[in-house]
C-alpha cells in the first residue's frame, strides 16, 4: 500500500501524479492518494468576496483562518471541484476511483481546536470562530472495504470534528495519520518544489536524505507550507511508517521519481 | 430499503429531512439518499460571474447549460458544499453517512448527449459543449458493499459518461434509475411543493394518487422541473418500483408524511 498526498499549489500537474497512479494500478499495486487545494481555494474566496485569510502561529505555523463561510468555499473546491476532477482523471484511465472527504464515513477524525492562538501585528490574538483541528482517527475499514474491493480512494479534507463538525485540517499531516494508521511502507508528499531546500527558493540546494533524528534540525530550513510537511514526516516515522518522500509534482513521473528516491528521503536510520 | 431524492430548491429544509432519515436508520431502514442543489448553484454562478443559463428543449423540458466551467460550479456545489453539509448533518444525529457523487466508482454512469436542442427566441438551436446525459447504469454493487456495512449513501450529480467524463444529469431521474436499480420498493421524491399541483401553484389543487396509466395526461398539469419528477416517477414504476410519492420538505417529518402518503401517491393501479 502506497499512500501519496499531492498538494494543491500552483503548478502541479494532476495528469502527470494521475498517469503514475494508473500505471501502479495496473501493476496490482493498491494506492491511496489524498489531495489539497490550496491555491484553487484562495482564488475561489476572493471571486466569492471573501479573500483568504492566513493565520500564523508563535511557532511560525501557518494555517487557513475558516469560519463557517470559508469551510463551505473550501468543501466546494477541495471535496467537489478537485476531488471530482480527480476522479474524472483517473476514471478516464482506467483507475475505478472513489471520492471521499474526511467527513465521509468519519474517514478523518480529530477534535475541533476550542480556539487558535496566532500573531497578528506582533500581537498574540485568540480566534475563536475557526473550524479547524487535528486528525487522530483514520476510519481504515471504510478504506480496507473499499481497496479490498478494487477501488482507489481519493480524498480530501475537510475532516469531522469528535464532535460532527466539518473541519479544515492539514492535508500533510492527515496523510502522515493515515499512512500511519492504514500501516502503509511509504508516504510520498508531493508538492511544487523538488523536496526541502536548504536555502528556498534555490533548487540546487535539495536536501537529499534526512534522518528521523535529524528533522527537528531540518525544521529550520523549512519554509512556509513545508514546515507542515516536516512535521507531517516526523508524525508518520513515529507512526511505523519507513519511508516518506518530498517529490516533485510538476515533472513526468513524479510518484516513480519519489520511489526511486528521487526528492528528499526521510527514514528512521 | 427506501430510496428519497431531495431536491434543491429555495425553501426545502434539510435538517427536518435528516431527522427523518435519523430515526428511520435507527429504527434499521436502510435508506439511500440522493439530494439537489440547483438554487445555490444559481446563486454561485452568479456570484462567480457565470449566470445560468437553462435550455428549453422543444417539448417544453428545462435543463442548465453545462459547459466545462459550469460543470465545475456545479460540482463545488452539489458535490462539495450542499453533500458535505448534508453528511455533517446525519452524522451529527448519528448515522453514519458517507457522500458520493456519480462520478465515484462509476456509480451513476449513462452516455453523454453529443448535442441537445433547445428553444431560444422560438427558434430550435443545437448545443453541442453542454456536458449533459442521462443514468442508464448504476454500480449498485458499491451501494450494496456500503450498505452492507452500516453506511448511508448520501448521492448527487455530476454523473459519469460512458467516456468518463464528468456530466450534469437530471437529479430526479436518476433517482428513478437508481431505485429501480437496487430494487427499493418505494422512491420518495421531496420538493418545495406538496406534491402534484392540478393548478400551478394553488397548493389546494393537490393532486393525491395518480396510476401508471393516468401519468401521461398527468404530464399536462406538471410545471417546469415538475415534469422532470413525472417523468422519473414514470421511469421508476417501469423499473418495479411499487410506489413514487411526490411530497413536501418544507416540513416536519417530510418522510413519514410521505410513507403514510401524504402528498401524491404515484402507483401501478
Amino acid at each position: 500500500m502506497i499512500v501519496v498526498k499531492v498538494g494543491g499549489s500552483a503548478g502541479i500537474n494532476y495528469d502527470l501524479v494521475c498517469d503514475d497512479i494508473a500505471e501502479l494500478v495496473k501493476d496490482g499495486q493498491q494506492v491511496i492518494l489524498i489531495h489539497g487545494g490550496s491555491d484553487e481555494t484562495n482564488k475561489v474566496s476572493t471571486q466569492l468576496g471573501k479573500p483568504p485569510r492566513i493565520l500564523t502561529s508563535p511557532q511560525g505555523y501557518t494555517s487557513r483562518y475558516t469560519d463557517t463561510d470559508t469551510l463551505d468555499i473550501f468543501s466546494m473546491v477541495y471535496a467537489g471541484k478537485m476531488n471530482t476532477r480527480i476522479v474524472e482523471r483517473l476514471q478516464k484511465r482506467g483507475v475505478n476511483a472513489i471520492g471521499l472527504s474526511g467527513v465521509d464515513g468519519r474517514l478523518l477524525e480529530g477534535p475541533r481546536k476550542s480556539s487558535v492562538r496566532a500573531v497578528v501585528d506582533g500581537k498574540q490574538i485568540l480566534v475563536r470562530d475557526d473550524f479547524t483541528g487535528k486528525v487522530e482517527k483514520v476510519n481504515t475499514g471504510l478504506l480496507n472495504l473499499l481497496v479490498g474491493a478494487g477501488y482507489t480512494p481519493v480524498i480530501s479534507p475537510p475532516a469531522i470534528s469528535t464532535d460532527g463538525e466539518a473541519i479544515n485540517v492539514d492535508g500533510d499531516r492527515a496523510a502522515a495519520v493515515l499512512a500511519s494508521a492504514i500501516g502503509a511502507q511509504q508516504l510520498i508528499i508531493l508538492s511544487n518544489v523538488p523536496g526541502l531546500l536548504r536555502n528556498f527558493p534555490d533548487e540546487s540546494s535539495l536536501i537529499p536524505t534526512i534522518r528521523y533524528a535529524e528533522l527537528e534540525q531540518a525544521l529550520g530550513f523549512a519554509e512556509g507550507r513545508m514546515k507542515k510537511k516536516v512535521l507531517g514526516a516526523s508524525e508518520a516515522l513515529a507512526g511505523n511508517v519507513q519511508e516518506v518522500v518530498f517529490a516533485d509534482a510538476r515533472v513526468a513521473r513524479p510518484i516513480f521519481n519519489a520511489m526511486q528516491g528521487k526528492g528528499t528521503v526521510i527514514r528512521h536510520h
